[in-house]
């Protein structure tokens, strides 16, 4: 396979691991807010209790416990209609994308996707070497008349995928009316709608709008769901919600991807949904996220240039930054590494077009101070490319 | 995908599940055998001293303590000489089989593998539709002239799929002969041959032989391993053992298909190899897989008729049963289930020849008593079967 190569996510993380470089380019829920002693609790007491359950094989759907409640949990922030034999627990929600992809792609096949798109589905999809549409999009969302256009083009594209609430990478959220518009095409076209929602529930100004999944009728939508921003992602937990045409046979694909999910992390967090306040929970990360965002926010309109642009998410971990014309963020980058800051260039996510003046920035996983700090480096950076200084001397000048 | 369908295997599980029925058809490890008690206070430990990192996302490669003991143990158990960069921690071995699928095979590509072979793997491959090209298997492996012929006549198959130690589902081993000629003949038609060896450490009379990656000079073997039958299956861990070549291509895939593999997970078993004796686990595994094997053997030497042959398993969990001529065991499962034992009928076992003739038993998962009642009810329902009684007459006369 020649389309193989470490993504760019992978080896800046690696370049940032066990320095004092202030990664802006992760995507890590804040580890202080994982309820770890009620997880030790619950694991001493799962194993103790039903261990020998815990530790054996388990079913390929996940364990009915835990289907239970993610599927009551869907319908009750969601609104959704689901049962739980339409959900299938999976190794986080890249195992749902993957599996999706398994489903549906062969070969060169068509997709069809946000501009810009999630970098681990992009990933994913790879395996099948498939023809990205990266339909145009705006604040609200994908643009209709783009999508309808690339659908009359491709009768026989897969499905649409998309993160409308959130999204990573550009924080962007698609507008209830839009919702509706891709449901109305969706139908006409026939065509399925994978919507991957990680971030759906950490909204830090108002809740947003109605899931796809809940406003359709058809049945043509798959939904992805994780474990990993609400409660941690350690555990690799995520699930598929879907009518069970779908489910069927994404539960014998997952079969032959891993079995089953670990059924001692199942069993855990299926306690820890009957025992504890999920939601409780969320409002803590919601106000702690909220502060880091604003930080963010207001440290970019203090140290970078007017010129860009960014986007100002009402929820998730990332927020998503635009510079003027021809520049490209991975030469800002390696100027910025020598200033001591990461993120993550932008055209990684563009599948199709390969836009090079974006990049991502998370906001999720650092003290405030840390963020403004990070930011203040980066707006150094970008001043020494935009006045064409050389890389090393910058270095060496920094350092004295 | 219309090529998927759930697989023999799951909805035989599914009828015994909840029932009185003994069933043979599974592959599940004893789990009064799982040390529970020492992996309750290990996942207690692991969450109140680092839950923070157990809790958090983690390398995709798999953590670092858990790549060194596994590349320890290879080399200890399997004379390997592998590094911790050699191995790859995967959600199961089951992942193992998948990412290595992904990582050789477009549409229609050619796949050599033994007959009859895995069927787990023969439903990851099948994702990628492949040619399956069954070569001729004896009591001592591979027959190398058959190999070699198909080798010659198709020059561009992918790899060599073989599970040599214990085979499920046939339990038979090859012998170091033939280990020999298969890396020299792999040599010559420069193929990867995958090592799958789920069972390796589960030797009843004595140790298998040397292990194929263990032989190999060329790099071109890729081995498979788990804990799942020398730990316990729920936590889902299995790892990869390649040169980097193949082993960071494997990364970038396993990416794509679930980030990682429980951090939680990972760190409890790291902990259990560091401060537990597996060795001394494996010996009372084998004292107890072997009684069970011998129950078997001698049931089916009692209550079997004369005409059918078997394999005598040096180690595994299962046992391989051939019936005379014509026979199909899907006819022979239908009668056994209403005599209350199931069995996996063999066909699904031969992705080319889809023989019908044998079939699956497994014998780790229950007492003595009951395998042996297991037998006696099958054997009935064979003599049933040879004698042409009604179906649904048996069932009545059975109940009453």
């Amino acid at each position: 396979m020649d389309i193989l190569r470490a993504s760019d996510i992978r080896e800046i993380l690696k370049v940032t691991q066990n320095s004092d470089i202030i990664s802006l380019a992760g995507g890590l829920p804040a580890p202080e807010l994982f309820p770890v002693e009620a997880i030790a609790d619950l694991a001493s007491e799962v194993l103790r209790t039903s261990g020998l359950m815990a530790l054996q094989y388990s079913p390929t759907e996940g364990i009915p416990a835990l289907r239970a409640h993610i599927a009551k949990r869907m319908n009750d922030v969601w609104k959704t209609s689901l049962a739980s034999e339409e959900i299938l627990v999976t190794t986080g929600s890249q195992q749902g994308v993957d599996l999706v992809a398994k489903l549906f792609l062969n070969d060169g096949d068509t997709v069809l996707c946000e501009s810009p798109s999630y970098l681990g589905a992009i990933q994913s999809f790879n395996t099948f070497r498939p023809n990205y549409l990266e339909i145009q999009t705006d604040e609200a969302g994908m643009v209709p008349e783009a999508l309808e256009e690339n659908l009359r083009l491709h009768p026989n594209a897969k499905f649409i995928y998309i993160v409308p609430t959130f999204q990573n990478p550009s924080g962007r959220t698609w507008t209830l009316e839009r919702r509706r518009q891709l449901i109305g095409i969706a139908a006409r076209y026939d065509i399925v709608v994978v919507e991957d929602n990680p971030y759906g529930e950490l909204w830090y100004d108002s809740p947003p709008p109605a899931a796809i999944q809940a406003l359709d009728t058809t049945g043509n939508v798959i939904s992805l769901g994780t474990f990993s921003k609400i409660f941690c992602p350690g555990l690799r937990l995520g699930w598929v919600a879907a009518q069970r045409v779908w489910l069927d046979k994404l539960v014998v694909l997952k079969q032959g991807a891993d079995l089953h999910t670990s059924t001692l992390d199942q069993m855990i967090t299926a306690a820890y949904l009957e025992r504890y306040d999920l939601d409780a929970d969320l409002e803590k990360k919601r106000y702690t996220y909220r502060q880091r965002r604003d930080a963010m926010i207001e440290a970019i309109g203090r140290y970078m240039p007017e010129a860009i642009s960014i986007t100002r998410p009402g929820g998730g971990l990332f927020l998503w930054v635009t510079l003027p014309g021809n520049a490209d963020t991975r030469a800002l980058l390696e100027r910025s590494l020598q200033r001591g800051v990461a993120f993550v260039p932008g055209e990684a996510f563009f599948p199709a077009t390969h836009k090079k003046n974006s990049m991502r920035l998370n906001f999720s996983n650092m003290p405030e101070a840390r963020i403004t700090e990070g930011i203040r480096r980066l707006g150094l950076a970008l001043q020494e490319m935009e006045s064409g200084a050389p890389i090393a001397g910058m270095e060496h000048h920094d350092s004295q």
